[in-house]
């Protein structure tokens, strides 16, 4: 069985998550839109799918990933579907859900990390909406990155310390490295200030890459740098 | 078995979603913050719940809910939860995650319309970033209510019609009532006009208040009316 992820093909983005859940498990899977478009894959095999008016599942937007003959979107779902099949969610149902809850609230700083450069419209450049963008980036960097942070401190105190469910990896904790990666990348200044006051989250930051699997995507071409198309940019000026 | 349901006593907000669902299966539960402190209820029992040092898996915010030894917070995951035990997903385990993509998109549409009237920072007032609240508003109306709207309409018309998922009643189908209703109250005239593009949409929200329980629920007390303190605001200013 081959998992088919279909994402961008050019940013980590929403679907770097599913893409650090599927090289954690060394799961078979094909990133389609990064293949070529000679063998039948490429962003045109994404579109298709995207755009065929007989698929009765239509997914809002990318990621979405195809598992036989389910198609799941949604990155939270997609991370649902993969959790138990991939061993990266608890084994009862309470750890399940609960691990599904905190990839849910890390879903919502990374909208709201995406509102920073984009607050008026995604339709709009950055330029046109710059303006703004200073006025949100700095509301959340004073208040969002600390409350946020720590929380997932807290979860991580009230548990094991190093895990954020069970005593075992799940994907919210891959999914908390790659949200603390982003906001240092597109706010160092900020966000390395509030690590230093949430030491759990800073570890499992500096852990989550010693894994071996991990490690090595990260050092592969398969890991696609951060970059300013992207969920998380780094304008400097939004870094105060 | 009485569910007890958290969430803010004084707006329909994002709890309104799991309170339909509530109300649709005929469930017995507690809307705990608005019951009486007297009683051990009320606000302050909300907070003691929220701010427990010793609950090992605090929610981020309300709402959240009890379901006997397990607490699931994320409007979203409280629905998953509650979608088998309610009747209102369906019988495969790919109509439930499919209800809960759908549900997840609506989540996306909620927090966008949240952000037209707080485009800056959720703690400032909205007279605070009134200048951008009507770009943003703008950009809301004219592009993301008649996408996102298509893409129901286009899901029920993949479906039969006048079910989001399978051939019975969800919780997305409520939760995409409660959508419209709710962009209705803050867009009318942006609304109404792509209504007009999306007879289906447009059925549903007129079907879901003819359910008996829907609406009994509706005309009574315990339908807060929508407010200005809540997700959907009436500025008309960002109607257009």
């Amino acid at each position: 069985m081959v998992y088919e992820l279909y994402y961008w093909p050019t940013i980590q983005g929403r679907g770097e998550f599913v893409r650090l859940a599927l090289e954690e498990a060394g799961a078979a899977y094909v990133d389609v839109a990064r293949g070529s478009e000679a063998d039948g894959a490429g962003l045109p095999a994404m579109s298709r799918v995207l755009q065929d008016p007989d698929n009765p599942r239509p997914a809002y937007a990318p990621p979405f990933l195809r598992d036989g003959d389910v198609v799941v979107g949604q990155t939270a779902a997609i991370l649902l579907h993969l959790g138990p099949r991939l061993g990266l969610a608890g084994d009862s149902e309470a750890d399940r859900i609960w691990t599904h809850q905190i990839q849910l609230t890390i879903a919502d700083v990374v909208s709201e990390a995406h509102d920073t450069h984009h607050p008026v419209a995604i339709g709009l450049t950055y330029e046109d909406q710059k303006t703004e963008a200073l006025r949100r980036a700095k509301a959340f960097r004073e208040e969002r990155i600390p409350e946020f942070l720590a929380w997932f401190e807290h979860v991580l105190t009230r548990n094991d310390g190093t895990h954020l469910v069970g005593a075992a990896l799940s994907y919210a904790d891959l999914s908390l490295f790659q949200l603390v990666a982003g906001l240092l990348y597109a706010f160092p200044k900020a966000t390395g200030a509030v690590l230093r006051d949430n030491p759990r989250v800073a570890a499992l930051h500096g852990a989550i890459p010693e894994r071996p699997r991990i490690g090595a995507y990260l050092a592969s071409p398969r890991r696609i740098p951060f970059n300013e198309q992207g969920i998380f940019r780094r304008y400097p000026e939004l870094d105060g």
